[in-house]
């Protein structure tokens, strides 16, 4: 069945508020076989309101709007939903005890204002509030199903967790989808794409998405079946299709996070690890430093900005600062080493690169890192390009060095 | 002008990623004084986009799309434009050789599946893209402007802002707004809002929101006017009066960042700075290098995450971690001392504190951080409690920290 959301409210429309609900209801609904199809964001106007929801019932079965069902003035929800499905507002005396025993439990009492929250549309049902005083509001009308919520989001999820999806899921028939994620790095998404797709034919029932970010490139794959097994069967088979054409590229999968699988490599191995970086001044150390736990293996590191301090703290010689300079595969071996003998760890990573958008020169131009990674076995550096603009080429490098280090861990070539 | 926003991509549509485009065109636009009406989402999926794009152009003079331009199969915004507006995708040859010449300043061969950016909708005028190969796309139809933008952050916010809104601003008329941005830390917003609404009563045409972060609380002013002179003297005099009352925690105006400020104080006053970093990992030194022209006053820094390191390169003493731990100001202090000394530097600062959401205790718990600052002057540190969210507890810890240093180059106690 087909979904839309719409979530309601000036703070949206005007960018001052991220919309979290609608990703959060998209998901859980995705999730639970649901084809969201849409959403949209209104602000606090009527009219607006009127014209997006009659829009939405003409194309989508299931409508769920959140916001705009507070006791203030500039909630108007229900005014809406009053017009567009023609009915009168009833009073409800039993959602009125209920909200007045909520403020008395709070040892305060209810503002007249919210007496407005025991109004609701003829015929809805309502969903009950467990942290707050609107319920939510369910309408169903020749095939259609309209569901407004309250926006808190805590109210918004615990009512759609309790109420709304399991009353959904009661009424699903048909086809049910089911959504994974293979994250890919270190190959740039249309390579990735031309991999793929010459050497695979899709079967029916299976859609690739490419999402592209400064970690990599995740793919999404998206399978609908009959049934849940079917489903389930077409995404696990096009799953195992693209791992063996890409299985190099492949560092996990859903939420799992590259700073985190290596962390965990490095934790099962009892090893520990340090950083030295130059450009990218601390971001290394930052996104290991992100996993919970990481403790347990990540030591520390040096943040070497300026050449003195590769020199003082580092060891790198004045040679090869001279000679080759601070950007050069030299360099970037010189700080790994350094830092692993100064920290005494198994493992050490190094940065160091013009990050821009001032300090290129034609030979050595913005974007372009060095990367070392020094061991007890052995000690190399490799040269990336990363582009020109400054946020993209450091966050490209910190992801680089996990995927050395990770390759390193697991001895692929 | 009346604006909608339509963002494309099926990881949207099943909640898979947070919506951050539209909130960022809405938050432009809304401050250049358009009136953003609707924004809506549809996943990849081709006759979702034409119906979307079709009710779009019906209600709203302003259009802009977002996603669905890469080079890949899932890209189908152009297919939908085509069918939209009936016209036919024509090549562009000058198109093909900027992004022949991208894929060559990276020292990759570009593959043949990027050529299909080089179509563009027949008679469409092009945004060029600095950061990727899918230019903007726009059309003028009947009274309408469409738009198509691609959907990675960092391109579509490059054409926007260099490109799309120059554009929307030429063609606009009627009353005018104008925006400013006053940016405040060290206070919470319901505090601030107290100060402020206690001490001001607003005059006609003004509005105030506060948009809090983990960098602060900014204040953003928006008055109105039949001119521009108007809008600007309103602007202006609430601008100086909110600056009355809380001057202290007013760090800068508009696009002015805390990092970049204590940076050009440092370097006006020819001064060097060094960190030491325990809980934070890196993030205090990447914040401060995420500046352009950074290594003119910071030197770098040592990520102490674990005490061995604490002891062995910053000298804090066993007798502190052992009697004071390692959250504590006296081990604070010592690592301010410890890389003030071993980096030569003018200021350091330090932070050490416990991040969560493991690792607390009844007496230090989740989000306690001490932060510490070092100067030939003196030794100071400063107890916060963050929360107990460990990317919040982190964020506010590196923008205390700035803080902190920003009141000491000031003087302001």
């Amino acid at each position: 069945m087909d979904v839309e959301i719409i979530t309601i409210g000036d703070e949206i429309i005007t960018g001052h508020t991220i919309d979290s609900n609608s990703t959060f209801i998209a998901q859980q609904l995705t999730d639970s076989g649901f084809n969201v199809k849409f959403t949209s964001s209104v602000g606090d106007n009527i009219e607006a309101m009127e014209e997006i929801s009659r829009v939405a019932l003409k194309r989508s079965h299931i409508v769920i709007t959140t916001g705009g069902l507070g006791p203030t003035d500039d909630d108007l929800t229900k005014r809406a939903i009053v017009k567009v499905f023609k009915r009168n507002l009833v009073f409800h005396e039993d959602i009125l005890a209920q909200i007045k025993e909520r403020f008395q439990r709070r040892g305060v009492e209810m503002p007249a204002l919210n007496q407005n929250q025991a109004l609701l549309p003829q015929g809805a049902r309502f969903f009950p509030n467990k942290y707050g005083s609107a319920v939510g509001i369910c309408i169903a009308e020749e095939g259609r199903i309209f569901i407004a919520l309250p926006g808190v989001p805590m109210e918004m999820k615990q009512i759609f967790s309790d109420e709304v999806l399991p009353y959904l899921k009661s009424l699903k028939t048909g086809s049910t989808l089911k959504v994974l994620k293979l994250r890919t790095t270190g190959i740039i998404e249309s390579k990735l794409a031309e991999m793929i797709t010459s050497n695979l034919k899709f079967e029916q029932g299976v859609r690739l998405a490419y999402l592209p970010s400064f970690s990599g490139v995740d793919l999404r794959v998206m399978a609908s079946g009959a049934t849940e097994i079917e489903a389930d069967t077409r995404a696990h088979t096009l799953e195992k299709q693209i791992e063996n054409i890409c299985f190099k590229y492949i560092y996990g999968k859903n939420e799992e996070t590259l700073e985190g699988l290596v962390g965990q490599l490095l934790k099962d191995d009892g090893k520990w690890l340090s950083v030295a970086e130059s450009c990218t001044g601390g971001q290394l150390g930052m996104t290991i430093t992100s996993v919970t736990g990481s403790s347990a293996y990540f030591k520390g590191g040096i943040v070497a900005y300026s050449n003195e301090i590769k020199n003082s703290q580092l060891g790198v010689s004045n040679e090869i600062l001279n000679a080759d300079g601070a950007v050069s595969d030299q360099c970037a071996i010189a700080m790994a080493e350094g830092v692993r003998k100064l920290f005494n760890s198994d493992y050490s990573l190094s940065i160091t690169g013009i990050a821009g958008p001032d300090g290129g020169t034609s030979e050595k131009p913005v974007g372009l890192v060095f990367i070392g990674l020094a061991s007890s076995n052995r000690s190399i550096a490799h040269r990336f390009t990363f582009g020109t603009e400054r946020n993209a080429v450091r966050s490209r490098a910190v992801y680089s060095a996990l995927e050395l280090l990770r390759r390193e861990l697991l001895q692929i070539s």
